[in-house]
């Protein structure tokens, strides 16, 4: 199975998934610094492991002061905690895990920082172990919404690389083809940064699972002559009434979807859930750097001194969805009721 | 003004459009092997500038065999419009163009090659006048559709690159620009070979025009949040029932200009009208080979040996069309009968 991070004690391991597909590269660090700057350049990016990695920075950056007077420790347990808030605005995994994390601080009163520590990487392995678990369990809800001989579409990256685990979406996929449907998976190269050229179709290369590459731009001419079945996408924030931010380029795909009236299907955890928000609006919408655009993964393809709108994500209104899948089930509309249903202990 | 192609009497020069925008090659042939090889590899793009080329194309041809015998000549001429014929199937233009010259030959009973010669290149350069005045009329039609102060997503290049003037979908977005109202450009990109960022960019920024580069999946998000107001695109091929064949990723557009309620203009001249189809079903869509998606412009994104479906053109239903533009005038629903009227002699 890909694994995307793991924990070593004293430090973490990731894959450089900006490397990805020519190297694998992993790299190894315990400065607390270097993992923020490495989430901030997608390095490490997906909603579910952007939580997971920012409960293992938090470790990071309590290294140091593991034996340090608690006061200290809990002033730099504050600072980690400032450092990897502010390094992605969209995703609600990564404010999720970071409030796991304070939860586990605020229950636990002690004056040793080493005891705290000690707490606090039970709580992020237990972040990461969790994960998994969803992963498993949105594969098993979710494949069971996908026939024999289907023929899906999907969007950015979703899988492995994206999670603790097997993945939301592509999890999903992964779970109905191992359990021996056939299936065929059409994947969005999904600029600007290629997450589905470079990361989805190399994981489902992996997992032998047949697959092809289109344009972003050629969804609905795919829909249309590959007769596609459904298309399935993850989520970085699913908010009260079922809206969802997730990669640029979703809302599209979910017009289409109603256009060419096949299902759209939403699979997260309910870790990506915040339904502290009423709606879309509400969601903070990351701006990428021009760059990106220009030149990221590119050679130099605009004029110098283009002007680019580069929002990382789009929301999807929950009009156009037609389940939402969690480690908890299906979800239907309407989603007001359907979230709260999902998010009850 | 920008200018894309030019005869020479005994050379073609025209600009390498795949150097665009870092460097501004022209390329000087009289050999009309390089010549078709050049509108093969989009050097040389654009649907109405295709049929320009292909005129000049046959000129290259017979260059050789003007002073030959007339047997010999027509020989050469009928190789020549074969070769150039089965550069690229999509757009119409290439057709009606070498019909045009077809046409000169049929009529123009001779027996020597130079007068047939002299014909034809009177005729070549006929079609790249009458494509400049179609343009400036594209223009002038289509800017009446363009209010003060409008915010208009377009894709693909059909610009001045584009054609023999000043272009048609991009060409009526400058028109109402220098007639003095304030406009606001967004544009796709274009994947896989960027078009949109690497010629209409470069094209407006030429011309002063305000323009915002997007990624093609960013579309839906953009209308919504920067309040677009129309779309207008160019076709490569438009049928009785006015369906039209453009860019791939033109389908898409039209379903969300429909599903935001925003009107969706097509602008082209009617040698792009091949009335002779019922409906897009029956248009021949090129497939570009993986390596545009794969490698096009960018290093290496996707694992090797990965599948890629690449059809370079959709085709959008008439029904998701709101207006048709020529340089005859705006065409409205119902089409079967606008377009018939607009290639009434």
């Amino acid at each position: 199975m890909i694994r995307s991070i793991e924990w070593c004690s004293d430090a973490v391991r990731f894959i450089d998934q900006t490397a990805l597909p020519s190297k694998e590269i992993w790299i190894r660090t315990s400065d607390i610094a270097e993992l923020a700057e490495a989430i901030r350049t997608l390095k490490v990016r997906g909603a579910p492991l952007i939580g997971i990695a920012a409960a293992y920075g938090i470790l990071l950056g309590l290294l140091p002061y593991r034996n340090a007077p608690i006061d200290v420790c809990l002033e730099h347990y504050h600072a980690s905690a400032d450092l990897l808030a502010a390094t992605r605005p969209t995703a609600k995994n990564l404010f999720w895990a970071l409030e796991r994390m304070n939860e586990a601080v605020r229950l636990n009163h002690t004056n040793k920082s080493s005891v705290l520590f000690d707490m606090l990487e039970e709580e992020a392995v237990q972040i990461h172990d969790d994960d998994r678990r969803k992963c498993a369990s949105m594969g098993f809800y979710g494949a069971q919404l996908i026939e024999n001989d289907a023929r899906i579409l999907t969007h950015c990256n979703t899988g492995a690389l994206a999670t603790g685990g097997i993945g939301t979406a592509l999890g999903m996929i992964t779970t109905a083809f191992t359990s021996g449907k056939k299936l065929s998976v059409f994947v969005d190269e999904t600029r600007p940064l290629f997450q589905g050229a470079r990361l989805t179709m190399w994981e489902l290369q992996k997992n032998n699972i047949p697959a092809t590459l289109i344009t972003d731009s050629s969804a609905a001419w795919t829909i249309k002559n590959k007769k596609i079945d459904m298309i399935v996408v993850g989520a970085d924030r699913i908010v009260a009434n079922g809206d969802v931010a997730n990669k640029i380029g979703t809302y599209a795909l979910a017009i289409l979807a109603r256009t060419f009236n096949i299902p759209f299907y939403v699979v997260a955890p309910t870790s990506t859930i915040d339904i502290t928000l009423a709606s879309g609006e509400e969601i903070p919408i990351e701006e990428r750097q021009e760059t990106d655009v220009t030149a990221g993964f590119v050679n130099a393809i605009t004029p110098q001194g283009s002007r680019v709108y580069a929002p990382a994500f789009d929301v999807t209104p929950a009009a156009l969805i037609t389940a939402l899948i969690t480690e908890r089930g299906i979800h239907r509309p309407p989603y007001a009721a359907s979230l709260r249903k999902a998010l009850e202990p």
